[in-house]
């Protein structure tokens, strides 16, 4: 087999077969095949497309170029959720706790992240005293006796995906729907879990513009789950701006605690609250969303959501609450009236970033008090100041507050946010359906 | 600038800048940019396309990107000549004389073939003494003295096509007309000559299929010359069989010989002769073609023709023509009756270079007598030998006569050949004009 025939096969629009897949992937991840081949692939593909079985192939071949975490060890249904990225977005830190207050084990491993504020694993290790690294024995132990853990990944977990991703990156072929359903699935399945949970974004703030490609890169990924024998279902939600106030490391970590004790704002709630229901759904707990959800609501007020968090990440080595304080704050107001019609979630991120709270390479150290307090979302009159910001770097608040009044638009007149779901992607008999939220 | 961005941009479908495009060519040379994001941006390229302006850029970023030969101290018109490649095409060794005894120089650094057969630098070779290894002083000596020189390509033209041949070479992205059209143009301007002829091959035994796409890449040619100062014309031919009877270097030359004393094959004959015409048209020896084509005719009667031939080889150090001989030969026949209804010349000009006339890979040695005659062409009965197969390998003998039958299309009724010229592409005024051959 030769790499040149499977460039021109797909550059001539034809499927490639699960050989040819395989022989790409595992000479790739070997070392055998070169980049250029490999980027001139990807191209091709971006143009043609992959058929629903090539993209079986694909992230079959991703997920078994690695390890396949085992979980059987751990009793029930072990479940995974994942979100296809959002600013603010901390649903993770909110969900875990509260499906295991359930019983549902959430045994995760998660990454940190690369872009504009950290991932899970960096929001947690804001926590003064809690430790990602555990090992592997301990992170089972941890999940047998409390319910569940995040750790850092540091198995080797679909290392095709891996370098594919990094090169994708540098050659503009990250925003296909196939290379990501298959980089997201192929990792996710060989973490191990019965059942997974998709958090898909849609809008300014995502990389998906459209609900219609939302729903098909959802589609495909619940498809991939299916395919392997695995409960998979996806949320569709709007990134139109941030998700909550808080966009920074412990700054979130502190609202998905607000959260948790039932104080937290509406969008991040109902959003954290839709995505355990449907884990709820899948491990057998609840037969219907809407049960699953009054249930989570009753765990929140009764108070044992948030118990079982602060049982969670005492577990984990967290010595209590005492968060480190940025040195620097500001407050940023706007000279105008009228109402908030938009926020530029990327934007934000990217102001976050500026700020100390992400990396732009791996290996840089991130700031776990830096970031952005919204004082307004949309929808809002503007009056008082709309954000605060939260840094070490004095020098780069200048900047910060002149990007950050760009990235909200004001108008006379008020207007509604666009609704927070638009709808769920779910297995139906053999059927794959999207579901409107009404 | 950032790579990453071009690529993006293409990929989107949006025409590169003229600094985009030197920032590329010039990064590519220099091995400041890796060869993955250039094949994916020579994949985007491939689905996007080029206008002609881009065409223009990149064309001449690659021109410049290494020596400009300066033919200014041979006085008057100097032509040159490209072939996009067919099999048994000898022209260049019977135009060069031709157009050189009406004293039009012909100063031409030419390749050495990979692929079926030799290039005209390897058919030369296999004239017993002749030496393509000139230095400068005698290269431009010989043109001031005889009229022509055909020497080996030295200097460091184009180093940034040779690159990038060799990266789409394996990435599948060869056959695409804007960068055919760049990559042949790029080296013949850069060659130095006033006006270049170009010989555009469609068919079977060609890369381009249709009469469509080879008008389209002699169009953009053509005008890739015009906005450089060239003069440039194009024929459209037919590749649908190899050109005159012979395959193989030494064999081509006799046939070139041949035909210059006016026993040549009588396609080959035209064809030659209608490449020479549009030269001198283009060097204002002749106003039109008609005029140039009969003056030809009179210089191969004449004797002309070939006393420039044979003065140009043994100036060039050739001691006569005692050519070698193949050890081994077998006439091939085939038990059929009918004609000859195709001849598939991709095929025969691969069993020429399993029969020793071409090499796999840059120095490789070529045997100068392996080679083919053919004894029928389309529209020719079958009786008697299809050919004639010459090696030094007889253990290669059975496989070629095998392919070779295979080669040959027989059917009960008579084909006529499709035309051999199908038109002329040239300039008019501003204009780029298509002309139909009647």
């Amino acid at each position: 087999m030769r790499m040149y025939d499977i460039i021109y096969a797909k550059r001539q629009g034809e499927a490639l077969s699960r050989e040819q897949i395989e022989f790409f992937i595992q000479g790739y991840t070997e070392g055998s095949l070169p980049d250029y081949q490999a980027s001139a692939l990807l191209m091709a593909i971006f143009f043609q497309g992959m058929t629903d079985d090539e993209i079986v192939d694909l992230t079959r071949a991703m997920m078994h170029s690695g390890d396949q975490v085992d979980l059987s060890r751990i009793a029930g249904f072990k479940a995974d959720k994942h979100s296809t990225g959002g600013v603010g977005d901390k649903t993770s830190l909110i969900i875990a706790p509260l499906v295991a207050s359930f019983g549902v084990p959430m045994a995760k491993m998660s990454g940190r992240g690369l872009g504009h504020t950290g991932g899970t694993v960096d929001k947690l290790e804001s926590i003064p005293g809690f430790s990602t690294e555990l090992s592997s024995e301990d992170f089972f132990q941890q999940v047998e006796d409390v319910g569940l853990s995040i750790i850092s990944q540091t198995s080797n977990i679909a290392p095709a995906d891996k370098k594919l991703y990094a090169l994708r990156d540098v050659t503009a072929t990250i925003d296909h729907t196939a290379m990501i359903a298959s980089s997201i699935m192929s990792k996710k399945l060989a973490a191990g879990a019965d059942g997974i949970m998709l958090d898909v974004k849609v809008g300014d703030g995502a990389f998906l513009k459209t609900i219609d490609e939302a729903k098909q890169l959802a589609k495909i990924m619940v498809r991939l789950g299916q395919d392997m024998d695995r409960q998979t279902r996806a949320i569709l939600t709007n990134m139109d701006e941030p998700l909550g106030y808080a966009i920074g490391n412990s700054l979130e970590v502190k609202e998905a605690m607000a959260t948790l004790q039932g104080r937290g704002p509406e969008d991040l709630t109902d959003l954290s609250l839709h995505l355990a229901s449907g884990i709820l759904v899948m491990a057998g707990i609840f037969s219907d969303l809407p049960s699953a959800f009054q249930a989570c609501w009753h765990k929140i007020d009764s108070g044992a959501a948030y118990v079982k968090f602060d049982e969670w990440v005492k577990a984990q080595g967290a010595t209590g609450y005492d968060f480190k304080q940025a040195a620097h704050e500001r407050k940023v107001s706007i000279d105008a009236t009228g109402f908030v019609s938009h926020i530029h979630a990327q934007q934000i991120g990217e102001i976050a970033s500026l700020l100390g709270a992400g990396r732009l390479k791996m290996g840089d150290a991130i700031d776990p008090s830096a970031g952005i307090l919204l004082h307004k979302k949309v929808g809002d009159e503007v009056e008082g100041p709309l954000a605060t910001l939260y840094t070490d770097k004095p020098e780069v608040l200048d900047e910060a507050e002149q990007r950050l009044k760009e990235a909200f638009e004001i108008t006379p007149d008020q207007h509604r946010p666009n609704p927070l779901i638009y709808g769920f992607v779910h297995q139906s008999g053999k059927d794959i359906v999207f579901e409107e939220y009404v």
